[in-house]
């Protein structure tokens, strides 16, 4: 087990994790509430445009830690695939705008495409975009994805999956996010974190309800559900990670909520389960 | 790919594929409709008790493929886990009683529990279960589920940990039973069941809908989803299964159609997806 959290300093929050606030109130009140680090959604982005959501963040004196989300390379056609590109580097344009080191990566599926084809595909696309991301200074992070979003989000479904994009693609401007959700079910989690060492650039955490009412907007707050957290991040840590823990909750339930009661009990369940 | 199915002699259906008829019902409708082979569930066992059901299945002239279910090992004390494995042994006498060579293991999770945990358990719990299954003549056979089931229905969540499993108890009773729903992502699919190889002791149909509205009951009919059930039935015959294909749907939509319908349903998506 790693050390119990003492404070707030490696805390980062996810804008999707309180969608209903626009950016400028996300900003404003994680500040206020002590929250020093933020990763934000690009549809938090798109209503102000991204120099506009540059100067809120700058002003608000949080680390912006990442970007999500690029990705969703697969598709059935050779057109397809070079509009995904082009998207892909205005994601990376809108990261570096924001000053966002890092862009997350949802590799994508296409439903009924093969996966091994859809695996070629997310490894030619990643390696396309690389160039462009390293011009840029911005780093692309792979999320391998939970096995349930194969069919259509991601032909990325475990970290050693992700692990052999990383070896294959052999550059240090292309590493893994560990998201606790994703990943926690995995028999080889612990041998794969640490083959993952130093390219573990980002960590997100949220917990697996038991049961869980829906596939995509029903995420735990952490303490809600049978992850161990605490052991992953031990882990994570022990490959070297020191960068935030970035608690990322699709919860239709949470968002029904008042936000402001939701962050206070995200940091209550920050320090107690993470 | 693996030829085409020619006709209904390797077909195979689950009680809880039409979950709203009763055993006796079911047999009559499959005999009628020239499906050679049932796995009955335990639910549609109890009405009737063992040995009237084993009548019903004799007379109807159905082969009896398998028994689901057993298993659910792990719980948190030890008087727990002799109750499941009592219980494990009342399945075993049922599944003799029916006729029935095998009988199918769900291994269990406990919300909570760690999974390395909740692993050993269950290598312990079927270890100990073996002499019995031995002495009657059934099979156990592991069947790995989903990872979005590790939370509270099988710390069993990929073949390689299933065949470990088999490797570990080192016995020609213990096998593993290959459902496609379960395993379809698994970038390692085609490499274990390969090593499986005779220890594949059953083979499960259904399909995986994108999206998929509810973890439990929303399996697709063969061709209304994603897998590729052909290719990984070509594997298993490579690997040397001659049995049937199981028809195994959980489905609240399917379950309020027209039940007889349904099954011809079946059993054109079986000629034709399969």
């Amino acid at each position: 087990m790693p050390r119990p959290i003492a404070d707030l300093s490696r805390l980062c929050m996810h804008t999707m994790t309180t969608k209903p606030w626009p950016l400028a109130q996300a900003v404003r009140e994680y500040a206020k509430a002590g929250i020093p680090a933020i990763t934000v959604w690009r549809r938090h982005i798109e209503p102000y445009g991204p120099e506009e959501a540059a100067r809120i963040l700058h002003e608000s004196g949080l680390e912006v830690v990442s970007l999500c989300r690029g990705g969703f390379f697969p598709a059935e056609t050779a057109e397809g695939r070079r509009i995904a590109l082009d998207k892909n580097r205005r994601v990376l344009d809108e990261a570096a705008a924001i000053g966002a080191p890092v862009v997350v990566l949802v590799c994508g599926a296409v439903p009924g495409m093969p996966l091994d084809e859809a695996r070629q595909q997310i490894l030619d696309g990643i390696g396309s975009l690389l160039p462009y991301a390293e011009s840029l200074g911005v780093k692309l992070s792979i999320e391998p994805l939970h096995p349930m979003y194969a069919g259509d989000r991601s032909a990325v479904n475990t970290l050693r999956q992700a692990n052999d994009l990383v070896d294959a693609l052999g550059s240090p401007w292309v590493g893994v996010t560990v998201d606790v959700y994703h990943v926690w079910w995995d028999p080889e989690l612990e041998r794969q974190i640490v083959r993952a060492g130093s390219s573990i650039f980002s960590f997100h955490v949220c917990d697996w309800r038991t049961p869980t009412r829906d596939l995509l907007n029903d995420r735990g707050l952490m303490g809600e559900g049978c992850i161990p957290i605490p052991r992953i991040r031990g882990w994570v840590e022990a490959a070297g990670f020191r960068s935030c823990t970035e608690v990322e909750i699709f919860s239709t339930e949470h968002w029904t909520r008042n936000q402001t009661a939701f962050v206070t009990a995200i940091k209550e369940a920050y320090l107690r389960f993470c």
